[in-house]
């Protein structure tokens, strides 16, 4: 069982005992929370790992763009939520999704709305974009006004039915840890609750849903919320490392890249893989110094994560290139692989397609563009 | 003629015209220095493109992977050089072109030409990669004995035959502009005249072979070198306006991008558009502002790009933040389409993977992961 001979170019290798137990762990918290996981499937975009979820009771999924639901409805999906304000541009293929699923939107505004009820022919479940201080889209929670306004809109309006409220936070933890994230989180539902009595007091009932990898994986326990969505949790990656959300040995995908040149002077590894390999996502260490990977070696079971000393330091197109510590440099070898941990692991798989298990089969992905 | 109407999701717009000039511009500088130019065709990545290169008289092309050699070869291009340092994991695909095209491989290391000669059936054309400064790859200018020592390799080695040295440098001139260009284009082609002396002494001959957009760009003659070997020229993109090495009329890509919401209080506006699409290549400016793209808008004979103050300031997986302006967030409505012209034009054509022209044709490029 050595997959690694096969290995010519760049390739996402992905550890299917550890994709399962990542998303076995998260499956079990919801399920003794008594809240609906509805799990993002941006990050795998993959209808084969998408019925490992199945496996574990899950029949509700959220994706990031129409196409990705189409996709995701074709394998079988029949409950899907577009968590993404909704694009009034593809309303033929939202009307085609809606008369095939139980589709959910997000809306923000009482503008898209009405323009989005008046091209709709098929009912769908709405809910509101709410902003809990991540800043990115969303309605402001404090925004009382604003929210009823579009919850009463959405309510009053044709095919749409108004669902719950729905955000996103987008939180760092390294430093506080589970603490830290168990206050963020209580802070969240809060802000989100209180949302919810005003729009009760108006006489409008919803559910909360929440979304993402860090809280999610560090606290113990999802009080006050309805519905959870994390996504990138099923891989993992070097930022949710550095956040604190998982451990290295919970990284689920590597690159493997074959050693195309190296420089002593410098003790660095030049490899084939770059930046339409692995996406130019990075870290910033406290000293400055960026990295787009870490780095771990092929072994008879699978990869071995090196000390951080080894990471990917800079990257062109098509080059890697990895700052290497001694042990590293003296056993690498030109024409020989080594594996790197992607900062960001959404953008590497939707860069690189598919994956290839550690026993050898190839498991494909959507095809988006 | 509103290619517009039809747009539905981010989508990469291409302006013919502009691209034919691009490549003519070049094409003359070329000529009337007198070097084969030896365009990089890892920007576009697309057959058709390159026909416009071949109307241009040009014969001969750089790619910077195997994949990208074998998809030009299919399409007619007979005299290929991979510019990126051999992947010894993949002499069966080298084997295979070298029998169909005139093929040139970059080596950079005594063993690595000792095991591409043991493994290959085919006569390749070697050139050496010549570090003059840029410190990504290849042997250092200084290092004239490693360099004489593969050189003499190569020359000896069965199938290989020595064609000459290659670099690619690395710089900004944002602040010098022509000037500075034209003071590091001349350093640049000392230092690897000086490898060329150097080998000379030792008997051997080589060819000079440079390649980057911005001295390409900049400077008014390639003197002193046999070959040149720019990409990035054909599409530009805002990188090359902030090295100055174009003007922002100049970039011929940008990406259409629909309008999902609108933020007053902080006059964002956010679009269909993000790290999928554009990919995370980034500016930063001196004040620390980050930046993923510049802004413009539809027009009917195009697009019009709008004052530096519009841009794209974040970027998630599918949203891209934009900052606006009074003006453009007045203007812009749900639903309208903006578009983007991108940080790093050869990195979101890679990701789009298609292009829409103007008068709404659609161009494929290959499709290589």
């Amino acid at each position: 069982m050595n997959i690694y001979d096969q290995i010519t170019k760049p390739t996402l290798l992905l550890d299917e005992p550890i994709v399962r137990r990542n998303i076995a762990r998260m499956a079990t918290k919801a399920r003794r929370s008594g809240v609906r996981f509805r799990p993002h499937f941006k990050t795998h975009q993959s209808a084969e790992i998408g019925g490992w979820f199945r496996q574990e009771g899950v029949t509700a999924v959220t994706v990031s763009s129409v196409d990705m639901a189409v996709y995701f409805a074709q394998h079988g999906w029949d409950d899907i939520l577009i968590a993404f304000p909704v694009n009034l541009r593809q309303l033929a293929e939202l009307n085609q999704l809606a008369e095939q699923v139980t589709l959910h939107l997000l809306l923000e505004s009482v503008e898209a709305a009405e323009r989005l009820s008046a091209g709709l022919r098929h009912d769908v479940h709405i809910w509101l974009k709410i902003d809990v201080g991540y800043h990115r889209t969303g309605l402001d929670w404090q925004d009382r006004a604003a929210i009823t306004a579009v919850a009463q809109t959405v309510h009053a309006l044709p095919r749409l039915h108004l669902a719950g409220l729905l955000t996103h936070a987008g939180y760092g933890y390294k430093e506080g840890g589970a603490a830290e994230a168990q206050a963020v989180y209580q802070q969240m539902v809060a802000r989100m609750n209180a949302v919810r009595d005003g729009l009760r007091e108006a006489g409008l009932e919803t559910a909360v849903s929440i979304g993402d990898t860090p809280t999610g994986s560090l606290i113990a326990q999802f009080d006050g919320v309805d519905e959870i969505r994390p996504g990138n949790f099923v891989f993992y990656d070097v930022m949710q490392v550095e956040i604190g959300a998982c451990r290295p040995e919970d990284i689920a995908v590597a690159v493997a890249c074959p050693i195309v040149a190296k420089h002593a002077d410098r003790r660095q590894i030049v490899v084939y893989g770059g930046a339409v390999h692995l996406s130019k996502e990075r870290l910033v260490a406290r000293d400055g110094q960026v990295t787009y990977g870490r780095i771990a070696r092929p072994t008879a079971a699978g990869w071995q994560i090196l000390p951080p000393a080894n990471f990917v330091a800079a990257m062109s197109q098509e080059h890697g290139i990895i700052q290497a510590d001694e042990a590293l440099f003296e056993q690498a070898q030109i024409g020989d692989l080594l594996l790197v941990l992607p900062v960001h692991s959404c953008l590497t798989a939707n860069l690189l397609k598919r994956y290839l298990t550690l026993d050898g089969r190839w498991i494909e992905m959507a095809d988006i563009h």
